[in-house]
Protein backbone atom coordinates (compact mmCIF):
# COMPACT_ATOMS: atom_id res chain seq x y z
CA UNK A 1 0.00 0.00 0.00
CA UNK A 2 3.05 2.57 0.54
CA UNK A 3 5.23 1.69 -2.61
CA UNK A 4 2.99 2.58 -5.18
CA UNK A 5 2.69 6.10 -3.65
CA UNK A 6 5.85 6.56 -3.15
CA UNK A 7 6.85 5.33 -7.01
CA UNK A 8 4.86 8.03 -8.60
CA UNK A 9 5.28 10.61 -6.47
CA UNK A 10 9.22 10.14 -7.21
CA UNK A 11 8.66 9.69 -11.20
CA UNK A 12 6.79 13.28 -10.47
CA UNK A 13 10.33 15.02 -9.43
CA UNK A 14 11.87 13.28 -11.60
CA UNK A 15 10.69 14.46 -14.71
CA UNK A 16 10.93 18.05 -13.02
CA UNK A 17 14.25 17.44 -11.27
CA UNK A 18 15.41 16.22 -15.21
CA UNK A 19 13.99 19.62 -16.95
CA UNK A 20 15.88 21.81 -14.40
CA UNK A 21 19.34 19.23 -15.08
CA UNK A 22 18.82 20.21 -18.61
CA UNK A 23 18.33 24.21 -18.28
CA UNK A 24 21.90 23.40 -15.62
CA UNK A 25 23.69 21.50 -18.94
CA UNK A 26 22.71 24.13 -21.84
CA UNK A 27 23.79 26.89 -19.46
CA UNK A 28 27.07 25.32 -18.60
CA UNK A 29 27.68 24.17 -22.17
CA UNK A 30 27.06 28.07 -23.06
CA UNK A 31 29.80 28.64 -20.75
CA UNK A 32 32.28 25.55 -22.12
CA UNK A 33 32.28 25.03 -18.41
CA UNK A 34 32.89 21.23 -17.49
CA UNK A 35 30.78 19.92 -14.68
CA UNK A 36 31.52 16.85 -12.65
CA UNK A 37 29.51 15.19 -10.18
CA UNK A 38 31.38 13.35 -7.72
CA UNK A 39 29.59 10.37 -5.92
CA UNK A 40 30.50 8.31 -3.15
CA UNK A 41 29.93 6.59 0.44
CA UNK A 42 30.49 8.96 3.25
CA UNK A 43 34.39 9.23 4.22
CA UNK A 44 35.46 7.27 0.59
CA UNK A 45 37.69 10.75 0.18
CA UNK A 46 35.73 13.00 -2.01
CA UNK A 47 37.03 16.17 0.13
CA UNK A 48 40.86 14.96 0.07
CA UNK A 49 40.58 14.15 -3.54
CA UNK A 50 39.49 18.14 -4.00
CA UNK A 51 42.01 19.38 -2.12
CA UNK A 52 44.55 17.64 -3.66
CA UNK A 53 43.26 18.47 -7.03
CA UNK A 54 42.40 22.21 -6.16
CA UNK A 55 46.23 22.40 -5.03
CA UNK A 56 47.47 20.99 -7.97
CA UNK A 57 45.66 22.26 -10.49
CA UNK A 58 45.43 25.70 -8.83
CA UNK A 59 47.97 27.32 -11.83
CA UNK A 60 46.54 25.99 -14.91
CA UNK A 61 42.80 25.72 -14.56
CA UNK A 62 40.11 28.17 -13.20
CA UNK A 63 37.95 26.15 -10.55
CA UNK A 64 35.22 26.20 -8.32
CA UNK A 65 33.42 24.02 -5.76
CA UNK A 66 29.94 23.38 -4.76
CA UNK A 67 30.05 21.73 -1.38
CA UNK A 68 27.01 19.55 -0.80
CA UNK A 69 26.22 18.38 2.92
CA UNK A 70 23.37 17.49 5.08
CA UNK A 71 24.35 19.68 7.69
CA UNK A 72 28.05 21.31 8.97
CA UNK A 73 30.13 23.61 6.73
CA UNK A 74 33.45 21.22 7.17
CA UNK A 75 33.97 20.87 3.72
CA UNK A 76 33.57 23.66 2.45
CA UNK A 77 35.82 25.06 5.06
CA UNK A 78 38.80 22.52 3.87
CA UNK A 79 38.13 23.68 -0.19
CA UNK A 80 38.05 27.62 1.06
CA UNK A 81 41.56 26.98 2.71
CA UNK A 82 42.87 26.17 -0.91
CA UNK A 83 41.80 29.61 -2.16
CA UNK A 84 39.09 28.54 -4.50
CA UNK A 85 35.80 29.49 -4.47
CA UNK A 86 33.40 27.49 -2.82
CA UNK A 87 29.12 26.95 -2.86
CA UNK A 88 27.77 25.63 0.44
CA UNK A 89 24.37 23.77 -0.55
CA UNK A 90 23.18 22.29 3.22
CA UNK A 91 20.11 19.55 2.27
CA UNK A 92 19.51 19.30 6.15
CA UNK A 93 17.36 15.89 5.95
CA UNK A 94 17.94 15.55 1.78
CA UNK A 95 19.69 12.52 1.55
CA UNK A 96 20.94 14.12 -2.08
CA UNK A 97 21.58 17.63 -4.11
CA UNK A 98 19.07 17.83 -7.01
CA UNK A 99 19.56 19.86 -10.07
CA UNK A 100 16.70 22.79 -8.19
CA UNK A 101 19.87 22.82 -5.35
CA UNK A 102 22.33 23.11 -7.70
CA UNK A 103 21.10 25.85 -10.57
CA UNK A 104 20.54 28.15 -6.67
CA UNK A 105 24.60 27.53 -6.41
CA UNK A 106 25.38 27.80 -10.06
CA UNK A 107 23.43 31.27 -10.28
CA UNK A 108 25.94 32.31 -7.39
CA UNK A 109 28.88 30.75 -9.31
CA UNK A 110 30.63 33.17 -11.96
CA UNK A 111 30.53 30.26 -14.77
CA UNK A 112 32.44 32.86 -17.29
CA UNK A 113 35.34 32.87 -15.18
CA UNK A 114 35.53 28.75 -15.08
CA UNK A 115 37.07 25.82 -16.55
CA UNK A 116 35.88 22.96 -13.91
CA UNK A 117 33.05 23.00 -11.61
CA UNK A 118 33.23 20.57 -9.04
CA UNK A 119 29.94 19.28 -7.39
CA UNK A 120 30.63 17.50 -3.87
CA UNK A 121 26.88 15.41 -3.82
CA UNK A 122 25.68 14.19 -0.31
CA UNK A 123 27.82 11.23 0.77
CA UNK A 124 25.66 8.26 0.56
CA UNK A 125 26.33 5.55 -2.71
CA UNK A 126 21.99 5.01 -2.71
CA UNK A 127 20.21 7.71 -2.90
CA UNK A 128 22.49 10.86 -5.54
CA UNK A 129 22.54 8.02 -8.68
CA UNK A 130 19.23 8.85 -9.59
CA UNK A 131 19.32 12.66 -9.53
CA UNK A 132 20.76 14.14 -12.94
CA UNK A 133 22.10 17.42 -11.57
CA UNK A 134 23.21 18.59 -15.33
CA UNK A 135 27.07 17.59 -14.85
CA UNK A 136 28.91 16.76 -17.57
CA UNK A 137 29.62 13.12 -15.71
CA UNK A 138 29.29 11.43 -12.29
CA UNK A 139 32.80 10.60 -11.15
CA UNK A 140 32.43 7.42 -8.57
CA UNK A 141 34.58 7.20 -5.38
CA UNK A 142 35.16 3.94 -3.76
CA UNK A 143 37.53 3.63 -0.76
CA UNK A 144 39.93 0.42 -0.65
CA UNK A 145 38.87 -0.11 3.35
CA UNK A 146 34.89 -0.04 2.05
CA UNK A 147 36.01 -3.78 0.42
CA UNK A 148 35.76 -4.68 -2.94
CA UNK A 149 31.73 -5.50 -3.10
CA UNK A 150 30.74 -2.12 -3.52
CA UNK A 151 29.94 -1.91 -7.14
CA UNK A 152 27.67 -5.17 -6.91
CA UNK A 153 25.77 -4.17 -4.36
CA UNK A 154 25.40 -0.60 -5.33
CA UNK A 155 25.02 -0.94 -9.09
CA UNK A 156 22.95 1.89 -10.00
CA UNK A 157 25.58 4.10 -8.68
CA UNK A 158 28.38 2.38 -10.92
CA UNK A 159 26.16 2.24 -13.75
CA UNK A 160 25.23 5.98 -13.62
CA UNK A 161 29.12 6.84 -13.43
CA UNK A 162 31.34 6.86 -16.44
CA UNK A 163 34.33 6.94 -13.97
CA UNK A 164 35.45 5.48 -10.53
CA UNK A 165 38.23 6.72 -8.43
CA UNK A 166 39.50 3.66 -5.96
CA UNK A 167 41.19 6.18 -3.39
CA UNK A 168 43.40 5.22 0.07
CA UNK A 169 45.15 2.51 -2.08
CA UNK A 170 48.16 3.41 0.38
CA UNK A 171 46.08 1.48 3.11
CA UNK A 172 46.07 -1.75 0.75
CA UNK A 173 48.92 -3.23 2.50
CA UNK A 174 46.95 -3.36 5.43
CA UNK A 175 43.57 -4.35 4.09
CA UNK A 176 42.09 -7.75 2.83
CA UNK A 177 41.04 -5.86 -0.16
CA UNK A 178 41.11 -7.92 -3.12
CA UNK A 179 41.48 -5.67 -6.25
CA UNK A 180 40.92 -7.99 -9.00
CA UNK A 181 37.37 -9.20 -7.48
CA UNK A 182 36.70 -5.38 -7.40
CA UNK A 183 37.87 -4.70 -10.92
CA UNK A 184 35.31 -7.57 -12.12
CA UNK A 185 32.66 -6.52 -10.30
CA UNK A 186 32.60 -3.41 -11.41
CA UNK A 187 33.29 -4.31 -15.25
CA UNK A 188 30.03 -6.38 -14.95
CA UNK A 189 27.95 -3.44 -13.66
CA UNK A 190 29.37 -0.86 -16.19
CA UNK A 191 32.03 -2.24 -18.89
CA UNK A 192 32.67 1.16 -20.30
CA UNK A 193 33.92 2.56 -16.60
CA UNK A 194 36.81 4.17 -16.68
CA UNK A 195 39.28 3.60 -13.31
CA UNK A 196 41.35 5.45 -11.22
CA UNK A 197 43.64 4.14 -8.68
CA UNK A 198 45.35 6.69 -6.43
CA UNK A 199 45.83 7.85 -2.68
CA UNK A 200 46.35 11.91 -2.30
CA UNK A 201 48.16 11.01 1.04
CA UNK A 202 51.19 9.61 -0.78
CA UNK A 203 50.31 10.76 -4.17
CA UNK A 204 50.48 7.34 -5.65
CA UNK A 205 48.03 7.63 -9.38
CA UNK A 206 47.23 11.33 -8.75
CA UNK A 207 49.03 12.05 -11.89
CA UNK A 208 46.91 10.25 -14.27
CA UNK A 209 43.80 11.75 -12.59
CA UNK A 210 45.21 15.19 -13.13
CA UNK A 211 45.56 14.15 -16.82
CA UNK A 212 42.28 13.70 -17.17
CA UNK A 213 41.05 16.72 -15.94
CA UNK A 214 43.11 18.43 -18.36
CA UNK A 215 41.93 16.53 -21.15
CA UNK A 216 38.15 17.10 -19.94
CA UNK A 217 39.05 20.89 -20.09
CA UNK A 218 40.81 20.88 -23.44
CA UNK A 219 37.63 19.27 -25.45
CA UNK A 220 35.38 21.27 -23.56
CA UNK B 1 7.25 23.88 -5.62
CA UNK B 2 9.12 20.24 -5.83
CA UNK B 3 9.95 19.87 -1.84
CA UNK B 4 5.96 20.31 -0.14
CA UNK B 5 5.39 17.47 -2.35
CA UNK B 6 7.78 15.26 -0.83
CA UNK B 7 7.37 16.20 2.89
CA UNK B 8 3.59 15.38 3.20
CA UNK B 9 3.88 11.95 0.88
CA UNK B 10 7.00 11.27 3.71
CA UNK B 11 4.82 12.18 6.41
CA UNK B 12 1.86 9.89 5.10
CA UNK B 13 4.69 6.94 4.87
CA UNK B 14 6.14 7.56 8.04
CA UNK B 15 2.60 7.28 9.78
CA UNK B 16 1.95 4.00 8.53
CA UNK B 17 5.30 2.86 8.89
CA UNK B 18 5.28 3.71 12.54
CA UNK B 19 2.08 1.95 13.40
CA UNK B 20 3.52 -0.98 11.61
CA UNK B 21 6.95 -0.53 13.36
CA UNK B 22 5.03 -0.64 16.90
CA UNK B 23 3.35 -4.02 15.45
CA UNK B 24 6.38 -5.43 15.24
CA UNK B 25 7.98 -3.92 18.67
CA UNK B 26 4.87 -5.43 20.61
CA UNK B 27 5.51 -9.27 18.84
CA UNK B 28 9.21 -8.83 19.69
CA UNK B 29 8.53 -8.08 23.26
CA UNK B 30 5.88 -10.75 23.51
CA UNK B 31 8.18 -13.18 22.15
CA UNK B 32 11.39 -11.89 24.46
CA UNK B 33 13.41 -10.95 21.28
CA UNK B 34 16.01 -8.30 21.49
CA UNK B 35 15.85 -7.13 17.57
CA UNK B 36 18.86 -4.74 16.65
CA UNK B 37 19.16 -2.43 13.98
CA UNK B 38 22.66 -2.04 12.57
CA UNK B 39 23.27 1.01 10.56
CA UNK B 40 26.03 2.63 8.79
CA UNK B 41 28.02 3.95 5.53
CA UNK B 42 28.46 1.32 3.17
CA UNK B 43 31.97 -0.84 4.16
CA UNK B 44 31.73 0.24 8.14
CA UNK B 45 31.72 -3.38 8.83
CA UNK B 46 28.36 -4.37 9.89
CA UNK B 47 28.52 -7.65 8.43
CA UNK B 48 32.21 -8.17 10.01
CA UNK B 49 30.26 -7.27 13.26
CA UNK B 50 27.84 -10.17 12.76
CA UNK B 51 30.29 -12.20 11.72
CA UNK B 52 32.51 -12.23 14.88
CA UNK B 53 29.35 -12.13 17.25
CA UNK B 54 27.56 -14.79 15.91
CA UNK B 55 30.52 -17.30 16.27
CA UNK B 56 31.55 -16.03 19.63
CA UNK B 57 28.17 -15.83 21.29
CA UNK B 58 26.55 -19.04 19.05
CA UNK B 59 27.04 -21.51 21.88
CA UNK B 60 25.37 -19.31 24.54
CA UNK B 61 22.48 -17.35 22.48
CA UNK B 62 19.94 -18.07 20.11
CA UNK B 63 20.26 -15.51 16.99
CA UNK B 64 18.84 -14.78 13.52
CA UNK B 65 19.83 -12.16 11.38
CA UNK B 66 18.25 -9.96 8.65
CA UNK B 67 19.92 -8.61 5.61
CA UNK B 68 18.75 -5.63 4.31
CA UNK B 69 20.93 -4.95 0.94
CA UNK B 70 19.76 -3.31 -2.59
CA UNK B 71 20.94 -6.27 -4.84
CA UNK B 72 23.03 -9.50 -4.16
CA UNK B 73 22.97 -12.11 -1.19
CA UNK B 74 26.69 -11.68 -0.68
CA UNK B 75 26.34 -10.38 3.33
CA UNK B 76 23.79 -12.74 3.85
CA UNK B 77 26.28 -16.35 2.72
CA UNK B 78 28.67 -14.81 4.85
CA UNK B 79 26.31 -14.41 7.55
CA UNK B 80 24.58 -18.06 6.82
CA UNK B 81 28.17 -19.38 7.02
CA UNK B 82 28.28 -19.06 10.55
CA UNK B 83 25.44 -21.59 10.66
CA UNK B 84 22.60 -18.98 12.09
CA UNK B 85 19.31 -18.51 10.13
CA UNK B 86 19.39 -15.61 7.78
CA UNK B 87 16.64 -13.96 5.88
CA UNK B 88 17.72 -11.85 2.72
CA UNK B 89 15.66 -8.34 1.66
CA UNK B 90 16.71 -6.86 -1.55
CA UNK B 91 15.50 -3.13 -1.51
CA UNK B 92 15.98 -3.04 -5.18
CA UNK B 93 15.67 1.09 -5.46
CA UNK B 94 14.74 1.54 -1.79
CA UNK B 95 17.85 3.39 0.36
CA UNK B 96 16.42 1.81 4.27
CA UNK B 97 14.73 -1.13 5.05
CA UNK B 98 11.33 -0.36 6.20
CA UNK B 99 9.14 -2.02 8.93
CA UNK B 100 6.73 -3.61 6.60
CA UNK B 101 9.87 -5.17 4.49
CA UNK B 102 10.85 -6.25 8.19
CA UNK B 103 7.30 -7.83 9.43
CA UNK B 104 7.62 -10.42 6.21
CA UNK B 105 10.97 -11.19 7.54
CA UNK B 106 9.97 -11.25 10.60
CA UNK B 107 6.56 -13.64 10.06
CA UNK B 108 9.52 -16.23 8.56
CA UNK B 109 11.34 -16.74 11.57
CA UNK B 110 10.96 -18.55 14.66
CA UNK B 111 10.40 -15.93 17.63
CA UNK B 112 9.73 -18.45 19.78
CA UNK B 113 13.78 -20.03 19.56
CA UNK B 114 15.65 -16.33 19.27
CA UNK B 115 16.62 -14.37 21.73
CA UNK B 116 18.83 -11.65 19.67
CA UNK B 117 17.43 -10.92 16.30
CA UNK B 118 20.31 -8.52 14.23
CA UNK B 119 18.87 -5.99 11.54
CA UNK B 120 21.66 -5.26 8.73
CA UNK B 121 20.14 -1.99 7.26
CA UNK B 122 21.37 -0.76 3.49
CA UNK B 123 24.40 0.80 3.96
CA UNK B 124 23.78 4.00 4.42
CA UNK B 125 23.80 7.16 6.82
CA UNK B 126 20.92 8.61 6.22
CA UNK B 127 17.58 7.38 4.92
CA UNK B 128 18.20 4.54 7.66
CA UNK B 129 17.66 7.22 10.33
CA UNK B 130 14.05 7.90 9.84
CA UNK B 131 12.69 4.79 9.57
CA UNK B 132 11.23 2.99 13.20
CA UNK B 133 11.83 -1.21 11.85
CA UNK B 134 10.49 -1.91 15.37
CA UNK B 135 13.87 -2.65 16.79
CA UNK B 136 14.66 -1.72 20.76
CA UNK B 137 17.54 -0.01 19.62
CA UNK B 138 19.48 1.28 16.63
CA UNK B 139 22.99 0.81 16.60
CA UNK B 140 25.17 2.83 14.56
CA UNK B 141 28.64 1.85 13.07
CA UNK B 142 31.67 4.53 11.98
CA UNK B 143 34.99 2.77 10.84
CA UNK B 144 37.99 4.80 11.55
CA UNK B 145 38.60 4.95 7.93
CA UNK B 146 35.54 7.18 6.98
CA UNK B 147 36.63 10.27 9.43
CA UNK B 148 36.06 12.03 12.79
CA UNK B 149 33.14 14.13 11.55
CA UNK B 150 30.85 12.20 10.72
CA UNK B 151 28.74 12.39 13.77
CA UNK B 152 28.49 16.63 13.13
CA UNK B 153 27.85 15.59 9.31
CA UNK B 154 24.97 13.27 9.57
CA UNK B 155 23.57 14.30 12.76
CA UNK B 156 20.21 12.23 12.83
CA UNK B 157 21.64 9.04 12.35
CA UNK B 158 23.95 8.85 15.50
CA UNK B 159 20.88 11.09 17.41
CA UNK B 160 18.67 8.02 16.73
CA UNK B 161 20.82 5.60 17.26
CA UNK B 162 21.44 4.57 21.45
CA UNK B 163 24.79 2.86 20.65
CA UNK B 164 27.74 3.83 18.25
CA UNK B 165 30.63 1.47 17.77
CA UNK B 166 33.59 2.85 15.99
CA UNK B 167 35.14 -0.03 14.09
CA UNK B 168 38.59 -1.28 12.51
CA UNK B 169 40.26 0.20 15.53
CA UNK B 170 43.27 -1.85 13.99
CA UNK B 171 43.72 1.10 11.12
CA UNK B 172 43.99 3.96 13.83
CA UNK B 173 48.04 3.20 13.22
CA UNK B 174 47.74 4.14 9.16
CA UNK B 175 45.21 6.96 9.70
CA UNK B 176 45.26 10.76 10.81
CA UNK B 177 41.89 10.09 12.96
CA UNK B 178 41.42 11.70 15.73
CA UNK B 179 39.59 10.01 17.86
CA UNK B 180 38.60 12.55 20.95
CA UNK B 181 37.30 14.76 18.28
CA UNK B 182 35.01 12.24 17.12
CA UNK B 183 33.94 11.51 20.88
CA UNK B 184 33.54 14.97 21.39
CA UNK B 185 31.00 15.64 17.92
CA UNK B 186 29.09 12.47 18.94
CA UNK B 187 28.71 13.58 22.18
CA UNK B 188 27.48 16.72 20.82
CA UNK B 189 24.48 15.47 18.86
CA UNK B 190 23.68 12.41 21.51
CA UNK B 191 25.40 12.97 25.16
CA UNK B 192 23.46 9.84 25.63
CA UNK B 193 25.23 7.51 23.16
CA UNK B 194 27.38 4.38 24.62
CA UNK B 195 30.24 3.95 22.94
CA UNK B 196 32.46 0.63 21.96
CA UNK B 197 35.84 0.92 20.54
CA UNK B 198 36.31 -1.86 18.43
CA UNK B 199 38.41 -4.34 15.57
CA UNK B 200 36.78 -7.28 14.56
CA UNK B 201 39.90 -8.51 13.08
CA UNK B 202 42.22 -8.45 16.20
CA UNK B 203 39.50 -8.56 18.74
CA UNK B 204 40.74 -5.36 20.23
CA UNK B 205 37.59 -3.95 22.44
CA UNK B 206 35.29 -6.85 21.52
CA UNK B 207 34.90 -8.33 25.08
CA UNK B 208 32.74 -5.36 26.57
CA UNK B 209 30.82 -5.32 22.83
CA UNK B 210 29.75 -8.91 23.67
CA UNK B 211 29.19 -8.21 27.26
CA UNK B 212 26.76 -5.49 25.93
CA UNK B 213 24.29 -7.79 24.22
CA UNK B 214 24.44 -10.61 26.71
CA UNK B 215 23.18 -7.91 29.32
CA UNK B 216 20.38 -6.63 27.00
CA UNK B 217 19.42 -10.38 26.57
CA UNK B 218 19.22 -11.12 30.27
CA UNK B 219 17.35 -7.67 30.58
CA UNK B 220 14.62 -8.66 28.35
Amino acid sequence: MIKPKVIKVKKDILHKNNELAATNRALLAKTGVVALNLVSSPGSGKTSLLEFTLTNLGRELKMAVIEGDQQTDNDARRIAATGVAVVQLNTQSACHLDAAMTKRAIDETDLDALDLLFIENVGNLVCPAGYDLGERMKIALLSVTEGEDKPAKYPKMFRNAEVMVITKIDLLPYLDFDMSTCLDYAGRVNPDLKVFLLSTKTGEGCSAWLDFLRALVKEA
